[in-house]
């Protein structure tokens, strides 16, 4: 038996929660989760009925730091699902280090520790004989990063680009179909949730250029950083600019582009034919490759699709060390 | 090393012949390749200077059935690709069954076989610890499959629907953005090498329902026979109909249907924003899962593209035996 413990309880650690304390995920028991504020932890496992909305609430509850929770002794995968800070990628970073060293494994949705120290993580993991596994942090549930790992790994990536942010996709589609200005779509956006108070992360690029740098550190080993990143907001897109580009048979949407001579975030003309040419809050991702040539995944970005992202890697460590088990088995 | 041996050797059989010889996947060797004249086989394995344009102009050919060479005792892995027979899959059916009787590993692009006689050749398999992988069987370089099973597994997959045919999609794009008739379309296609002389298979929707049969077997364990797929091809679709569709914003494409419910393949009416609604020589795949949602995927459905699904199929059979043989040598 697999014991997990989730640290980031909003949205998708509830969720998530949920689905492992209902045994979706057989061999595997949820013993721990953490918020903000403090901890619970259940040596044997959580059932759906003992799932508290609030931690803070529930019996039981520790008011500690997570980093309590995150042991060998306690747990064997860590689901960090904290925010993302793109400062200093914490306490995610701190979080997922910890589990690291502890020799965990560890799945996340959390951009910002794997786009800030890709290569720290991923050799830590390394030398501990840790997985780390980030399928969540870019594409929602598009299954992209183990898409390219385990279907294509024997043909040669060259180039990837993307719509990988819903909410910058919602607005230009809105500017495109309804005429709309940028500002009337922001706010449209924002009152429907889809855009955030302060929608500058995503407006400005630095959401999209997060997941280009993970996609492009994790998919063709650029070794980049965010700064590496150019990056360009869709703030100055004017609905006149968007008219021109329709009357053409295109529009304009927000790529993020990882290649050989590029690694870039701006808005760029597109053909309304174009597989990559989606709409609303939608993502798309373009892999060319050697041999296979163009090839084009689409899906939701963001919500509840994240959450299969998440159970696909969770499933995805079970499995291993469920083999990786019965292989010492034989050899004892 | 692996020894392949690649049964089949037309456009298919030629490039992958070219990129294993040239040793683009390690631990892999070529010591054989048929056609239906007879074969070579050279043990210490092929160069790329030692492949013939024509089997039967080469130095050491053997007039003999391709039988003489699916042998244990000469290879590890069969990679078949003889042309896809509808009526009885032969002669892929018996090289893929005598491959796996022996205990070989097998690659296939042949749809017959697989559309044909999933169930006893998956049994096979198994019962002989025998892989038997066909992503090339299914919308070219699209690794639809093996996206399915290494990367969406621990989700639930409600349903599949696909453009799963170039040369229709061909011709229905340009009767929409040409508005030409369905017979000059068709004309065109068969010029340009896109449709055969005897475009009957593809028209006719059975190319299509060969490839929703082996996803609905392969992805949703149907259990289903070709005869279980209601089949409505695209011939009597006119320019009026798809003009009508146009001025609702809409086409009519080929559409294959996969769920609990259906097993279908009809011409059918789509949006034109749809990500499923792509135009050209294009293939386009459409999966619906519980959590994820609405997943699809787009790429050209033919030629070249399927060398890469072929690849990494070979490559996967590489990678396991290699891990299972450094087991075994583990356990010794």
């Amino acid at each position: 038996m697999i014991r997990c413990i989730i640290v980031g309880y909003g949205f998708l650690g509830r969720k998530l929660a949920k689905e492992i304390a209902a045994h979706k995920i057989q061999d595997l028991k949820l013993v721990g989760i953490a918020s903000s504020k403090g901890y619970l932890y259940k040596e044997s496992g959580f059932k759906p009925e003992d799932l508290p909305e609030k931690i803070a609430e529930a019996q039981g509850f520790k008011e500690a730091p997570a980093f309590e929770l995150i042991s060998r002794e306690l747990a064997d995968l860590l689901i960090e699902l904290t925010p993302t800070n793109i400062e200093n990628g914490e306490p995610g970073l701190s979080h997922i280090r910890q589990a690291l060293e502890e020799g965990m494994d560890v799945v996340t949705a959390n951009k910002g520790p794997i786009a800030l120290a890709y290569e720290e993580l991923t050799s830590l993991a390394r030398e501990r004989d840790a997985m780390l596994l980030y399928e969540a942090t870019v594409g929602g549930g598009i299954p992209i990063i183990s898409l390219q790992k385990r279907c294509l790994a024997a043909d040669e990536l060259l180039s990837i680009k993307g719509i990988l942010n819903g909410t910058t996709n919602y607005i230009l589609s809105r500017m495109h179909f309804e005429e709309m200005t940028f500002e009337l779509a922001l706010r449209e956006a924002q009152m429907l949730g889809i855009a955030e108070r302060d929608p500058t992360l995503d407006i400005e690029g630095i959401d999209t250029a997060l997941k280009i740098v993970i996609l492009a550190n994790s998919l063709m080993n650029a070794g980049k950083k965010l700064n590496d990143v150019k990056i360009k907001g869709i703030r100055k897109i004017t609905s006149e600019a968007i008219a021109a580009a329709k009357e053409s048979g295109m529009t304009i949407k927000l790529i993020g582009i990882a290649n050989e001579e590029e690694l870039s975030v701006a808005p760029r003309l597109i053909k309304l034919g174009d597989p990559l040419c989606v709409h609303g809050t939608l993502n798309a991702i373009n892999l060319n490759l050697r041999i296979l040539g163009s090839l084009t995944i689409i899906g939701e970005g963001a919500g509840e699709s994240t959450l299969s992202a998440l159970i696909n890697d969770v499933y995805e460590v079970v499995k291993a060390r469920r083999i990786s088990t019965s292989k010492n088995a034989l050899n004892e």
